[in-house]
């Protein structure tokens, strides 16, 4: 049918790995961004900011190598739907890769003034943000629908813990004024965290999807039912 | 060369029309979240959460449409980029009506006190992201990448009405302690404005992408330089 020289299955081995290595790089970007903002580290930071131009051109890479396959393989089903799923997948890892730069930015601006108060809970959500990242790749990798659904009930946890962040430094800017402009940095760490989690729910979804050939994307989420509570009162 | 009875032509017109209705439902939940917050309006916060399931459910469908079409059409060059495209495009779609929903979700949060101050410069940027959101569909479905890149450029100009919002709460915080929960409530607002603004920005680079065939994703974004400039002078 093809008359390409490589044997197809090798060109989505090569796919898997550029992605993985995306995910590698992605997870390494928010450990450094992190040690960074705990250990008050520039030059960590900075590594962040230098390091992210790699992860942008591997999502181009897998882009093009993806719209190559289609093209030229015309793959049928679950083929289809892996290299689908791959051009999504590369766009959150380089997202996840741009909000690791976000929270070296907030750092950056944080290292301005002294330390507001040692980090306990925003490395722990960044822990559990870096192995979302991971668990949903290998979730991809390996066609694993189980590890996928997993990797989804694990980011009502990290929305916890983000709560939690944010409730304890409002507590600290009431008290205090002058600590404003650093819990506000803080805040938004917490938020591109969160971020970074949501994307690698976003991937779990789409290796369910990629496995199950249904969408559990779109079902409703812890936060919204606050809302909605609200709303039927108020109808 | 394909036994479908509908003509391919026909399917991409279906096509973009459901993407068109999505971007006017993303825009108008947008409208209707920053018309809730503007006129402390809870009837129009929690409209917004009732609508959004409709733009979910067409992201799905188009999501199964574009598969279909590429397994059953096979699409070469041009049309491939275009359903490639239109896949992202509604990830992007079904991600502003999400940020929507976190505004309503503040709204909903910012009426249980009194107003903080009479809101100008957040009805703007959400004017400015409605347009952008509105354009960059235009320039998905006439291929016209001029516009795309003028959506692009104007992504520059909400990020820095976003900063003045963010540091005019910042003084009202400092200023009186008290308004610090509603100061952070509308300064996620302005970021979920900055947000769906990044989204249109997305679409736009999209469009340039499946015209050009070239990537202009991952330019030096303005935000970077601040933080290089540092870096650069602390390695």
């Amino acid at each position: 049918m093809s008359k390409l020289e490589r044997p197809f299955d090798e060109e989505l081995k090569t796919l898997k790995e550029k992605l993985l290595e995306m995910a590698a790089r992605a997870e390494e970007q928010i450990a450094l961004a992190i040690r960074g903002l705990k250990d008050r580290e520039e030059k960590l930071a900075c590594q962040v900011l230098e390091r992210e131009e790699a992860i942008n051109l591997l999502d181009i890479d897998v882009d093009e190598m993806c719209l190559r396959l289609l093209a030229l393989r015309q793959p049928m089903a679950a083929d289809l739907r892996f290299i689908t799923s791959a051009m999504k997948i590369s766009s959150d890892l380089e997202r996840i890769g741009d909000l690791a730069v976000n929270i070296a930015e907030r750092t950056l601006d944080l290292l301005k003034s002294p330390q507001l108060k040692p980090l306990i809970d925003i490395p722990r959500m960044a822990q559990m943000a870096q192995d979302m990242v991971r668990d949903a790749l290998n979730a991809f990798i390996n066609g694993d629908d189980k590890l996928a659904k997993e990797v989804c009930e694990r980011d009502d946890r990290v929305d916890q813990l983000n709560d939690q962040v944010f409730r304890e430094l409002l507590t600290y800017m009431m008290q205090d004024a002058g600590t404003i402009p650093r819990a506000v940095d803080l805040i938004l760490v917490g938020r591109h965290l969160e971020r970074i989690a949501d994307h690698a729910t976003n991937i779990g979804e789409d290796v369910i999807y990629m496995v199950k050939g249904k969408t559990i994307k779109h079902h409703i989420e812890e936060g919204r039912a606050t809302g909605l509570k609200t709303c039927a009162g108020g109808e």
